[in-house]
């Protein structure tokens, strides 16, 4: 990266001083969010994968911009002697990280495994619609297993829009939780990486405005409940912005500072969302910023679950503190 | 722009082949394209916009992105001798284009009024969600007084998001009305375009899946109608897809080839779609490939009403035809 990597290294530093975490600050976070930048930018001379993204055809294209993502990521993190295991959304199994780095990884004191999902929103790709990449790091040599509000300690959202842009949030031991956003691009042939947001908040209310994102709407025509629920969002004159992609919705709400998210899982509507590569790194991003997320079914933080399986998945409801309260009231779940 | 700008040129002389159109062919089509990719371009380095974007101070900071996009594109303007006037959103009166340029410009056959919204979408600029902007070419020098089905002969709308792309509709006397889309991008310093779909069509149904985008939402809150055909289309189980960007939320209808926008005008909620930079560039678009765009007021064409003044505006119901039937119906229009 350029000099400009250098405000990142020091920014990381500063928000990690009380906690020995030299790995994850000079190395990992720098080398994800460098990735982050490079998938961006092969994003916006893959003018072909739209093409044919507007017929039948778009499964095996769209595959093809995936896994693209996750090439990139892929190399990034063999890059890393810190990480030791990592699964994404395209390959959900836990592998060793890197060929022939296993003998050098296993003696560090920082250990992680990741899990990414390396390009979340198929469906809005092919008209050109903002999407992005979530990425989740654990302590230890796997993410399953333990409580995940203690072992993932850190979380990226990538922005892929207008602007290539991220979100970090990290909650190590030892320091207070935070959240911060880079503005990353390309220059001469390197990444350049910005201090946007030092510190990205989500306080409580009022508010002038008040955004609603009713995710899987469908259901909502056989789910009284959550019918009511968006009804009442309509009648109570919420703004509607709902992209479809996980991580523009998200990511709105962290830069309008307040926001609702809602995608419920009824009798006749299956959980989608899987909860390591896409519910646990935006649940973290949403608690470090003041936020909460929480299981649309139990009512319970989504963080509090351990996980088991690399493919378990669930509904969520995040946003603005207040506002996740009273969804869950209305949903019967408090 | 490099050689694939060759490719332009030969497709739109094509689709011109029986007009007689060449500086809208080699002239106003590649320089206004060149110009989005390069809007493009900046909008991907100006990450201390959003920065600021995330508070109330936003309204200053995105100012200066829409006049950085309205001088891209008038210095664009400024070098087409056949551009006789031009006006925009940002300065809503029609002025001689070009300094000093007026004499050679006044000798041409072809004579061309420009009204353009130089970047819509304001509101989603922050958390980077994909922007656009609109055009609208006008056969003479004004855009105003005649009726646009007949005055308006092209329009363009460029798309600002993980790729910069844009959809171009020509409806000239003489050929078949077409709209195709190209994908933009830059390298070594120099614009490139290819021709994405050729042809862009929005047939009628049936559809596997329905896609609605119901904007200005919180009218419903006073307006019967719309409530119930905004809970009709969540009972029939429409797949919501709803950016609050005028462009791209017509770009997924235009990709997915099929969807059905409506931004209602209500009896507490006032039009503000303007006529001139956005209603009559994208009713061009939507008739050019087999869809309507009607006024929600009156259930007319959009292009059917002479424009008397560049501040008009209007509401908008626009997609694939038989929804727009629907939706007309719905709210007691025909």
């Amino acid at each position: 990266m350029s000099i400009e990597d250098e405000n990142l290294i020091s920014h990381v530093q500063r928000v990690l001083s009380s906690a020995n975490r030299p790995e994850l600050c000079k190395s990992v976070l720098p080398t994800l969010l460098r990735c982050i930048s490079e998938v961006g930018e092969k994003l916006r001379s893959s003018q072909q994968v739209a093409a044919v993204g507007s017929s039948n055809a778009f499964g095996d294209e769209q595959l093809n911009v995936d896994v693209l993502a996750e090439k990139i990521i892929g190399a990034g993190i063999s890059k890393c002697s810190s990480i030791i295991t990592a699964s994404s959304e395209e390959d959900p199994i836990e592998r060793s990280s890197g060929e022939g780095a296993s003998e050098a990884k296993s003696t560090g004191t920082e250990r992680y495994a990741l899990a990414f999902d390396p390009l979340d929103g198929s469906s809005i790709i092919a008209p050109s619609w903002t999407v992005g990449t979530i990425i989740g790091i654990w302590d230890g040599d796997s993410a399953l297993g333990g409580v995940p509000a203690e072992k993932q300690i850190a979380s990226l959202l990538g922005v892929y829009g207008p602007r290539t842009t991220a979100f970090v949030a990290i909650r190590v031991p030892g320091i207070t939780p935070t959240c911060f956003e880079v503005g990353l691009d390309q220059k001469d042939g390197l990444s350049t990486c910005t201090i946007v947001q030092p510190r990205v908040e989500m306080p409580t209310g009022p508010f002038k405005t008040r955004y609603f994102a009713p995710a899987n709407l469908r259901a909502a025509a056989d789910d009284e409940k959550y019918f009511q629920l968006v009804t009442h969002y309509m009648r109570s004159k919420y703004t509607l912005r709902y992209s479809g992609g996980l991580v523009p919705d998200v990511v709105h709400a962290l830069v309008k500072g307040h926001g609702i998210y809602v995608s419920p899982v009824t009798a006749t509507s299956k959980a989608k969302l899987r909860r390591l590569y896409e519910l646990t790194p935006i649940a973290l991003i949403m608690e470090c910023v003041g936020a909460s997320a929480v299981d649309p079914t139990s009512g319970e933080d989504i963080l509090s679950k351990p996980i088991e399986d690399c493919d378990e998945r669930g509904g969520l409801i995040c946003g603005t503190t207040e506002e996740v309260a009273f969804a869950k009231q209305l949903l019967g779940l408090s």
